[in-house]
């Protein structure tokens, strides 16, 4: 299902093939073939407006990358700034929903996955929508590959303390944590939107990379 | 060895036994005898002037507390602290070094560890020093409880940004994190001498409970 109710959102993305795919089914198991290399793949899911992922696919050629996108009043954005900026040839973006990655790829896949401020879902009783839930955390490790990572960003304190938990209860190993991004000493931080945002509050942006121990 | 280099120290110390133990080595696997009960024993490392302590034991008469900490000149003042507090029967303290915990503690005799505001020694060089370094938890693990815990707060960004990843990477379980303790919904906190400085200063007070995973 995708969320297309906005006319002039769905006719940009229709005009987009090779930017948005729109069969991304077919892909599963096959992303290099799309991409015609086969250079590790990073996914993102829930990319907003898409200046992290055009930034990253820009800054690093040698690795795919992959904008996944509920909204496509939203992600239509993400694909005007990245023809804006030149379309990178190693940057697609999909208008569906994570919660169904596994129609979309294959164990193996992906690399990487990049959560970039999540939508923090305070309620307690709202926890499973959490991209950090554990039943997440399980359909990330069925797409990614053996040892993969996830980064993390947030500014959102509640949503990065359960985040901290729920991923080492998951067994996880945090290869990384920060607390205060932007007062730490880091290299080739690409900013998201909300990033931008928020940082620029003064507020402390948290980040953490943590990695599935594959034999437990 | 006992650091007691500071003689009106030493006195007053020598002058209240049952209060800081100087034979710690004999209680070793029956400090229930010591405490005439079977109530599960918490230690503090790096005690400092004793507030937490002192407060803890008057707060929680059913759980026994040790504190300890390496310096005469400092633990006279938690010593004095606590005569004033009435000298709570369920706590004493010990002046020795927690890197030898084990001449003191049998397996199991440990119900929790508390680590609060420990020195951060901020160099890499120095990371064996932290007292949330892996060295120091397969100590702390010696002498715990199957599935012992470890409770931590700090104001240090860096310790414990590190002390997430070292206790993590041993295998140990975040039961509970916050980045920002004073701002989160907590009961019964017992501030430290420390932890009264630095949030007085509007400075985030980090804290975090871990359990080691005997079943591994
Ligand atoms: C708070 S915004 C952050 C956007 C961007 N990552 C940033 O940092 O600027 C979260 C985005 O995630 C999208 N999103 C939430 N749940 C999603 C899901 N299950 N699948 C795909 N996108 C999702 C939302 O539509 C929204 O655009
Ligand atoms: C920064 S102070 C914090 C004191 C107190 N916990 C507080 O929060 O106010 C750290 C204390 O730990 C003590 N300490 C450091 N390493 C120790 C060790 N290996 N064994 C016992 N005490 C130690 C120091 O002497 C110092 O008093």
């Amino acid at each position: 299902m995708r969320l297309r109710n906005k006319p002039w959102a769905e006719d940009y993305l229709n005009e987009h093939p090779d930017l948005v795919v729109s069969n991304p089914e077919d892909y599963k198991g096959r992303w290099n073939e799309l991409f015609g290399n086969d250079n590790p793949l990073h996914i993102e899911v829930g990319t907003g407006k898409g200046q992290f992922i055009t930034g990253m696919a820009k800054a690093n050629p040698n690795i795919n990358y992959i904008g996944i996108e509920l909204f496509d009043s939203v992600i239509v954005i993400a694909a005007k700034k990245a023809v804006e900026a030149g379309q990178p040839e190693n940057l697609r973006l999909l208008n569906v929903n994570g919660s169904k990655l596994e129609e979309y790829f294959a164990k193996g896949d992906v690399s990487q996955v990049y959560l970039n401020f999540s939508d923090p879902w305070p309620k307690t009783r709202h926890a499973k929508r959490r991209l950090t839930h554990a039943n997440f955390l399980s359909l990330y490790e069925k797409v990614l590959i053996d040892n993969g990572e996830i980064h993390f960003k947030t500014d959102n304190r509640g949503l990065f303390e359960f985040s901290l938990m729920s991923l080492t209860d998951y067994g996880m190993k945090l290869k990384l944590v920060s607390l205060d991004l932007h007062n730490d000493d880091v290299e080739d931080n690409i900013m998201t939107e909300y990033e931008e945002k928020f940082s620029s509050k003064g507020q402390p942006i948290y980040r953490l990379e943590a990695q599935f121990m594959t034999e437990k």
